[in-house]
């Protein structure tokens, strides 16, 4: 039988094809510690749960294609909050900033059409991309300007004629980095002098540990018709199993035709969406705990990490990923030595998301890995030290 | 701003498109007996509730991309136990049946493929084709033949050498029409003669009201490499607010390339599957009192409609929708009136969905509608009386 074109042009998940070596690790017995996923450690709100336990209907029945009205309200206050106005047309509840980020790339792309996205990204970007019949064009950046993008003539430098949108992640996975208040501005002249769509993926908007400030591209009224943003429950209440996002957009333009999609596919489980409004109505106090906690994480990750001779990074403003830069040859190979040869007596061994599947450009990223700081400040110590261990054993081979 | 072309071809719910002049209708006081939607209103089984109210996890995780194991295991039993062998691995749960749809189409469709599909069919196929750049080759069927369509002459006469399926939804939506053994036979020689997928959506499975037999596609093991099965909670156990659904195929490149999309969109709500579980653990039991139930609103619908002058329809088997004929110039015509003029004083009147939205061929289903069933006896009563004296005034202007 014959597939599509598209789909042999996709690849699996580059975090997960490790799979295999983590489970013989296992088999032995090893303990790993796992830098390698976005899975946050962090206890859902209990609210989440009462709220779920607490409802009485007796039939669970679709939801509007929209959302449940209270959820749009739910989201809209917390914009408000954040400072920016939306009204109830602009916002769509998703399953998950997975399908918000699918169904806005369905809206607005044809095939051969171009997507720019500063690399290293979030590598599940390819599958969407490609399925809808595009192109990923990388704006490359570099571990030495700290993976800086927000620049005119690097953007420029990407643009074509088939470029429809450009799309960021802010804060960065993997990188951790935030955009300065002058690099949005870079973005959002650019977008509008090209009559662009910028796609702003700001899940990680709550972990941001410098400024203090929330920032989304929603406050920048210019950039009205021009936005489309991707946001999710999942890490910002640490309910990644919900399923619950969202896409909004002032554009009613892009908004009538999302529609159609929204119709189609019926509904966002009724359940998670009532749950996800008492998740928005804890309120911002909830954020400061949960940011702390990250900061602290992240602070004591770039202390370990500085004391290992060779390691280089900048140390990240936002998200819980980093950048590392590690004295290996290649950190594909280096990771399938950590989990089948390294320290077999002591059984403790990490893992980590080696940065090739993160970056379009070939042969890019070989030395670097993305560190997640989604476990406690003992076993992020205790990994860090294995890691320094581990490289020195390594190269000594 | 420039949007997809695709989704410039798609439309909104044909279903859904009355809902202004039903809300103007609810906005005067009017009850409207609802005969025009798919959302039944037979309790969700409280062990469904029971479930998500003993979570006890304190982390609500990304489930495994390809469903939780629990769940794949429980639809494997509920298959075995209708006669069809599954490996785990035949199996991927999703987000609802739509999802299961729109990756099935995804897998299969490259631009400019067609598949075939025998009309009147559920609206919402149209939009999940043409965004995967395929288009819907109809299989004409007549009221007066009781919309059968398995007919081998009829299929060959839409094959062309873009044909790469033919989708069918048996029990049948909006017809109501189950396939006969001979029929099963029709389609399989079919697919297999000409090296067709054959996606089978059997989400209607258990409302079969002739021969209590409760088929799918899954028992031909001839099909294997062929198959592709749509299937759904939602109806089967009134959950369509859960979203949770199930594609299942036998043919191991099909689900290789599957599991691509399934890691880029990470996963279905997790509570939503473990309270699934519980579902598909109830047994055949909660069926019987359901079908029951379905089938004596079955025959007061057909008995009621019986009595009016120049309504014709044929008797439906299975699923909880039927066709019938009216003798109006036009069902679309006709529902607006119904809403707008009818019956002011008495402030009664009812819904269905016109059949021209079920239609591809352009002018077909104008005097046709589809009824659903999805409410008690006595409301169908009182709504068909409804109609008899509607249809009568109508005519009468």
């Amino acid at each position: 039988m014959k597939f599509s074109g598209k789909i042999e042009k996709c690849d699996y998940s580059p975090i997960r094809k490790f799979h295999p070596y983590q489970q013989d690790a296992e088999h032995r017995g090893s303990h790993i510690y796992h830098f390698n996923i976005g899975q946050p450690d962090i206890k859902t709100p209990k609210v989440f749960f009462d709220t779920i336990r607490d409802f009485s209907g007796e039939v669970l029945g679709y939801a509007p294609s929209q959302g449940i009205p209270q959820l749009i309200d739910a989201v809209q206050i917390y914009y408000a909050r954040i400072g920016c106005r939306l009204m109830p047309q602009d916002i769509a509840i998703t399953q998950g900033g997975s399908e918000a980020l699918q169904l806005a790339l369905s809206v607005i792309l044809d095939d051969g059409d171009e997507i720019m996205i500063p690399e290293p990204f979030y590598p599940n970007y390819n599958t969407f991309i490609t399925m809808a019949g595009a192109s990923i064009v990388p704006v490359p950046t570099s571990p030495e300007e700290g993976y800086r993008y927000a620049v005119r003539e690097k953007l420029e430098a990407a643009l074509t004629p088939s470029t429809r949108a450009i799309m960021v992640t802010n804060p960065g996975n993997p990188t951790g980095l935030i955009l300065s208040p002058e690099e949005r501005q870079v973005l959002a002249d650019f977008v509008i002098d090209h009559d662009l769509f910028l796609i702003a993926d700001e899940v990680y908007r709550e972990f941001s540990y410098e400024s203090g400030e929330l920032f989304s591209f929603a406050s920048m009224h210019r950039l009205a018709e021009h936005l489309i943003i991707i946001d999710s429950v999942s890490k910002r209440f640490s309910a990644t199993g919900a399923r619950v996002g969202e896409l909004i957009c002032r554009n009613q333009q892009f908004m009538a035709r999302l529609m159609k999609l929204l119709q189609a596919r019926l509904s966002v489980a009724t359940l998670e969406q009532l749950a996800s409004v008492s998740l928005y109505e804890m309120g911002p106090g909830y954020f400061d705990a949960t940011r702390e906690e990250y900061r602290r994480r992240r602070d004591v990750l770039c202390e370990e990490l500085s004391k290992i001779p060779g390691v280089s990074f900048s140390k990240p403003s936002g998200a819980f990923y980093m950048m590392v830069t590690l004295p290996v040859d290649d950190t594909e190979k280096f990771l399938v030595w950590l989990l089948a040869s390294f320290n077999k007596k002591g059984r403790e061994t990490l893992m980590y998301a080696p940065a090739a599947g993160f970056y379009k450009t070939p042969g890019m990223g070989r030395q670097e890995c993305r560190l997640a700081y989604v476990i406690n400040e003992e076993e992020i110590r205790r990994g860090i030290q294995l890691l320094a261990k581990a490289i020195e054993e390594y190269n000594r081979q």
